[in-house]
């Protein structure tokens, strides 16, 4: 059962030509250098990676027919044990419902976050609600108080737009006195970007008719925990949409279905899921949502509520903590960057730590606060570095040293963690956690 | 454990005002209408969908905790039915892994393409590849032939783009003499749109360097049917890419899983899943996949092969075949377009079978060899009306009428159908297939 096929000779080389002069420290190249290594800047390497010098083989699977067809699909067996949220249950069985589901950044790749791996927070578990059941209740200062079902509200107009969403509380662990050795996923992954479609709140409100003494909107969730939180009527009117749609489907169960508010760029609790109840006020609610939790402890021992626009941030996810570097040779540094205010104007990749940066590539097309992806090409030579990623958005805000973003807040403060992150690769390739 | 919510006095008027004009016969008005509803122009309806009187009720998900977390999610149970790829299994339990699973389009919104709704068309089964057995081998005409573990490849510049991959048999259904009642899924959803993200085939090809004698290029997958194509060298150094990763997350087993290509706009089974071979050569191999399938059968007896760029298309998804409309008032007609030689630059839709067309909105960004989600939005009177969409790309092709494109072939052609499609509403709001 063999085929003719003529045993290859070398195998891949993976050795960037060292005619390449890196563009800042710790061998990081060009980012343009990778639109053109067909032209042959990637080198006849040397490294033998599998060898194979007999006909190629014609494996099992080749040979005998493969499975029937799935209704819905799921990833292969093989990249499945990658493809795992990790779990924060901090109080375990007592609520079991209670904590979050970390997106697990360090196995996903380009932008788009699968809506089986977008982060989840929830506060009192995950209801389970029929969309024949389930109505959206508009009241408070309005001209007509209004009720939609599910079904009505699907021939309202839609828009699509890919946002990204972020948990004021992601990067939690890094606000902690001492490292946490724990994959990116775990460190940044309350972070998930989709195609969100819906009908825009503007309509709806419209719809309504706001009182001219309406100047907030209370939205809560048809959770057991009733989450709630107050909205700028303002950024109401602006660009906030009832989600119906996440990545082409509907909206999976964690994030809201049948329904969910999405604030693009604002934190993340406030796209308030299961959406239930819209209530035009006079004045915000202060709910336990945004008074005991979500606020920002400052260091004369204040609280500062109300931080809605997430900052300018960027992690590299490839490489990341846990992992292992291979042999010494051509590598790309891989990452995501966002920021609350509108889009990413650059990325800068540091190999000393911060004391040289590369500017980054950006995967086009950049959109308006959803994540970009961004790359660097790099020649590790085998010797200890500490990567670090810095975020410019177009309003010219910069991702901070730690130093400068601990400053401004109490020891305790666990929201809002926007500042530039470390990974120390060693000489044997191991990467961490580096608290910088 | 009632709260006190105010009732609400009306539910959601789905009445547009009469004091807009429509832009074509049959009801479609402007498509810059949706961008200025919030300003009132939705005027306050009378048709109660809903009414409620008495307080709003608290369902009971809203008092008992929900459940706790998944590491891997999967959509609600409410929605699950209808997300189900449509299955066309012509050999049966013969060979049961070949045919093809349809994208259920009418159950989605959007652009983006669920992976475990992508279409799939196999022709011996989805086979099970274990990546860290598997290799792609690159030999032929070049300097140095190369074997490739998915591990290597994995360290090689990657880049992303979203992009369709369309069967070029789909709408065969649509070829037959007489219209088929189906779900639009069914008639065109051999059809999805990813976020591929991979490593470039010109980065490859550049390390094992062509012989100058080298102009083609046959690709292979590991399936049991050794799936081969014929690719023109041009197109293999241009755009092409070897996929790793889609909408984030490793590709599936039915998408090539651990890797295929993905050639942007060309005929879909060109995208060879569980790519295993590539071969440089001086001629195309004239395979049993480019022979007798996946040629168009002409007038005059002969058959046309290698019709690579898939053509300009479009197709309305809601209203479509097997739904029934509610009561007559405002409705968005929506749906995608797509061209495999470039952007879309203007979609139309009809109300009238072809007589009158009105400009449909299409939703940004508008991207090269991507699908673009296009919504008009529509009063219907009630009244019977025969719905189309035209689709134009940036090179000025346009969506033909069905019978100039079936003038081109001989009656039992089956590939590349890119008719106008009509979709007939009758007065009790069925919505039919027209064979038009």
């Amino acid at each position: 059962m063999k085929r003719n096929v003529s045993p290859p000779a070398l195998t891949a080389p993976l050795t960037a030509s060292t005619d390449i002069q890196p563009v800042a420290a710790g061998g990081l190249l060009d980012r343009r250098w990778f639109l053109t290594v067909g032209a042959g800047l990637v080198a006849a390497g040397t490294s033998a990676l599998n060898g194979l010098a007999a006909p190629l083989e014609v494996p099992r699977h080749s040979r005998v027919p493969g499975r029937s067809f799935r209704p819905y699909g799921e990833p292969s067996a093989f990249a499945m044990p990658g493809l795992q949220r990790g779990l924060g249950q901090p109080y375990g069985d007592i609520a079991p419902g209670a904590g979050a589901a970390f997106t697990p950044l360090q196995a996903l790749h380009g932008t788009i976050t699968p809506a089986s791996l977008h982060f989840e927070r929830s506060h009192s578990g995950v209801p389970d609600i029929d969309p024949a059941q389930h109505q959206l209740v508009i009241h408070g200062l309005v001209k007509r108080p209004l009720v939609f079902s599910h079904d009505a509200l699907l021939r309202y107009p839609m828009v699509s737009r890919t946002l990204f969403i972020e948990c004021s509380g992601n990067s939690f662990f890094q606000t902690l006195p001492e490292a946490q050795q724990l994959p990116v996923g775990m460190l940044n992954g309350l972070l998930s970007c989709s195609e969100w479609t819906g009908v825009m709140l503007s309509t709806l409100l419209g719809e309504a008719g706001i009182d001219p003494k309406g100047r907030w909107l209370i939205a809560e969730g048809a959770d057991a925990a009733s989450m709630s939180r107050s909205i700028p009527l303002e950024k109401a009117l602006d660009d906030v949409m009832v989600a119906l749609y996440q990545n082409g489907e509907p909206i999976r169960p964690e994030q809201g279905f049948p329904m969910r508010l999405v604030l693009p760029g604002f934190e993340g609790n406030m796209s308030v899921k299961w959406l239930r109840r819209l209530k035009v006020t006079e004045g915000p609610a202060h709910t336990k949502d945004e008074t005991s939790k979500y606020t920002d402890l400052l260091p004369d021992g204040k609280a500062l509520q109300f931080t809605y626009v997430m900052g300018v941030k960027s992690v590299i996810t490839r490489p990341s903590p846990k992992m292992t570097m291979g042999a010494p040779g051509f590598y790309e540094i891989s990452g995501l960057a966002w920021s609350g205010a509108g889009r990413i104007r650059k990325v800068e990749v540091s190999a000393d730590g911060g004391r040289s940066w590369a500017a980054a590539a950006l995967q086009e097309p950049v959109l308006d606060r959803s994540v970009v992806r961004f790359r660097v090409p790099w020649r590790w030579d085998g010797t200890p570095v500490m990567l670090q990623s810095r975020a410019t958005d177009e309003k010219g805000r910069v991702q901070e040293p730690r130093s400068a973003w601990s400053s401004r807040y109490a020891p305790g403060n666990r929201y809002h963690f926007n500042a530039i992150q470390t990974w120390r690769v060693d000489a044997k390739g191991e990467v961490t956690n580096a608290y910088v």
